[in-house]
């Protein structure tokens, strides 16, 4: 040995005094590159939006329905009790240091607390505190999966799944939904993609981009194949409760005493603060499957940032447990008026298909391409919906999804109305009978299918 | 191919019936293991303080010298200028949504403003906000390196350059600072550990944990190798601007037109809020270097956890422009003035050397182990200072340095003032004059070199 240093036990006694025999460096001018990790973490939605071209109507004002953050309309804002809550922190002045790399010891039992249920009790040491549900989700991630295993992530899905996989070299393996089932899982299709590297699943309800909410008996379906093989769940849960009348949310962890299942969450969705980037960890795991590795392995991860920011994590007591009813109820009701309205509008135009959710704050629309002839997949449609009506739906390529877009509806309800008017106009415009639609069409129809993505 | 799928390039036409006839998974019940990124994070303070036996002497309030939290004691604390930005940001209610993941605009340009100097002019683009000054440490690190690769680290040095390096499998290497040089970078040896392998040295002024401050003539030395071994540096500045009079505190992209720099630093240290977890990254590369893949690298790494809280970012305009000079000359004033005395006090008692800092918060006090025969090493003698006088000093074995401890300087005059009485009362008990020092005690030493760092 000794031609590199071995830093794992250095030689106290050879400090200054070791002879560096080693390859000398080579120098033919600078030359420094990225390494891996960057270049595989990838956005897909920042890549394919960059690469759109996005040139509205200047007659019309421009209405996005495309950005998943419920407070840019300025309609939707944090509970008053948050504001109080942090201002309160704040005065303190006690919660300007460090705290433990895992969260505040009353931050994380009041998360423990909000997230018990009658069947599954968390207590504040299966919590931690993180910048995000993003940032619980990599924390997840990056503990379960080696470079080379996989993770199984939903199509349609939420996109930084894959990005924050692929980034480590964990390979995203897309099991499918089915839109006709209100996308619930394709089960056989889950469970044949499992093998020997499945890290985990991740499950994702209430669902971005789908709104979907799975009933009891599907949470359940997916468990036993999470049993039967042995794999652990990351139940992406960010948006908790948040479900339309008609429909019950269960967490995942309520469901099972086997399945050992890390919930992430946080506050951005339900309390509207998207911006304050605090999210958290739930470990749920009876059975003390993830004890000896896993849990060790979080508080470790959590280490290299050093927990999301202390005054909000000092108001997170206040802020859960003030928050009254009301503030929920009013945001859902909204949201769910807004899912109505706009399926019942959307459902009307010849060549789309809305897909109702049943919670969230989204729909998926889909697009009987072979109708409109003039564009070759979402990405054009969307891109033409622009120019001409300066209306922005995210074509659902962002999510892996072909030929599908995603509307957000937690726009003002006014600009909704209008937004629904000026989708129905484009298609009125664009669609095309049976009989007008050029025969060619299904040969680039096939064409596109198999290249487009890449 | 197709035993397993394609996730690069999927192909629409099979999705749900793709035949997956790979490896099925072999169910013995369940084994969930953590990664090997998990298991590579290791932060050596936590270990090591964790492993010690601390019972303070009950006789004895507790003082702890060891924390690097400026705000515990409560006599220094975040200027009220910061106080009423964030205020203000919050009531504005328009800085709770999602911002860039890179960092507001306007955040990044008051930042950029705040970091040029008459010789390196900063833009708005080449700021990066972060989780604290350790996301911008991780960032920088896992842009720049890839497994395998080496970066240079100081020894002594802040551990989590090492925790973060060798968290994704880039080996750390230590080069020396030098006690008896004010812990100026032993040049020589700093270049002997250079390879074709190195993707950065990391350089860390005003320093933890030594409190040095580098001449202009040093990190030009410093620069002068990077530049010719065409290696770029990772300037960690979190102290900048806290240097004790007489000292001059120069940023490091100031001194170069050549060598391409990442300036770390953050509102942490000199705004005494390092909860509030607001870093930065200000990429310097005057000859576009780093332009091709680690600009772009950068920010597509900011992309996994969407930038820091948006209402510590939107207040970060006021903080800068805002906070008076009298502040910032307060807290300097304040820690040199402790500095000193602590200093004068130390260097009184037989058996330790103090290093007189000149800037940051800290101090490293070296121990003549050879007239302390009752204990082995810092980290039985700072053990032992707890049982007897409640005084906790960090071993310097955190910091990879052996027979060393750190005081840090930002405790009360008055605690500070005790806690030397008590060192000086510790060690006129435990000092062994040469004559008394047993024969044996040599032998012990050379074992225990080579022994106990693992
Ligand atoms: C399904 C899902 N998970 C996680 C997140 C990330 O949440 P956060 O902003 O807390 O990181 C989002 C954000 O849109 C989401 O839709
Ligand atoms: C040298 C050095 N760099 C970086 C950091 C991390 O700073 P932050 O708390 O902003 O992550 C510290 C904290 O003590 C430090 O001493």
């Amino acid at each position: 040995m000794t031609t590199t240093e071995n830093h794992h036990t250095p030689n106290i006694l050879k400090i200054g005094q070791m002879s560096h025999t080693k390859r000398k460096r080579t120098c033919t001018g600078w030359k420094v590159e990225a390494s891996d990790i960057a270049r595989n973490t990838f956005n897909p939605i920042r890549s394919i939006v960059d690469g759109m071209k996005l040139s509205p109507n200047p007659a019309k004002e421009m209405i996005a329905l495309s950005i998943g953050d419920p407070t840019v309309f300025g309609n939707l804002s944090v509970p008053e009790e948050a504001e109080v809550a942090l201002i309160k922190a704040l005065k303190q002045r006690k919660y300007n240091g460090y705290g433990p790399s895992t969260g505040y010891e009353q931050a994380r039992a009041a998360v423990a607390e909000y997230s018990s249920t009658s069947k599954s009790n968390v207590n504040a040491k299966d919590v931690i505190l993180t910048s995000g549900c993003s940032g619980a989700l990599d924390l997840c991630i990056t503990c379960l999966a080696n470079p080379g295993q996989n993770i199984l992530i939903p199509r349609p899905g939420f996109s930084i799944y894959k990005t924050l996989a692929e980034s480590i070299g964990v390979h995203a393996r897309h099991y499918n939904l089915q839109p006709e089932k209100s996308w619930e899982v394709d089960l056989p299709h889950l469970e044949s993609l499992i093998d020997d590297d499945t890290a985990a699943i991740i499950v994702n309800s209430p669902s971005n981009p789908c709104g979907s909410v799975y009933s009891k008996e599907h949470l359940l379906d997916i468990l036993k194949i999470a049993d039967r093989n042995k794999v652990p769940i990351i139940a992406d849960e960010i948006y908790e409760h948040f479900v339309f009348s008609g429909s019950e949310y269960h967490p995942m962890a309520s469901l099972t005493d086997s399945v050992p299942i890390l919930s992430v969450s946080g506050l951005t969705k339900r309390f509207l603060v998207p911006g304050w980037r605090l999210g958290w960890i739930v470990i749920n795991d009876r059975n003390n499957i993830f004890q000896d590795e896993v849990r060790h392995g979080l508080q470790c991860l959590s280490q290299k940032i050093l927990g999301p920011n202390t005054l909000i994590q000092a108001a997170i007591p206040d802020i859960l447990k003030n928050t009254p009813r009301s503030f929920y109820s009013d945001t859902l009701e909204f949201i769910e008026s807004n899912a109505k309205l706009c399926h019942e509008t959307i459902s009307k135009i010849p060549g789309l298909k809305p897909v109702m959710p049943q919670g969230a704050m989204y729909m998926m629309i889909g697009i009987d391409m072979a109708h409109f002839p003039e564009y070759l997949n979402d990405v054009q449609f969307t891109e033409a919906l622009v120019s001409e009506q300066s209306v922005f739906c995210l074509p659902a390529k962002c999510f892996e999804y072909p030929n599908y877009f995603r509307v957000v509806l937690t726009v003002p309800q006014a600009k909704l109305v209008e937004a629904c008017q000026r989708i129905t106009e484009f298609c009125s415009t664009h669609y095309r009978t049976d009989s007008e639609i050029p025969d060619c069409r299904y040969i680039r129809n096939e064409a596109y299918d198999e290249s487009w993505i890449e």
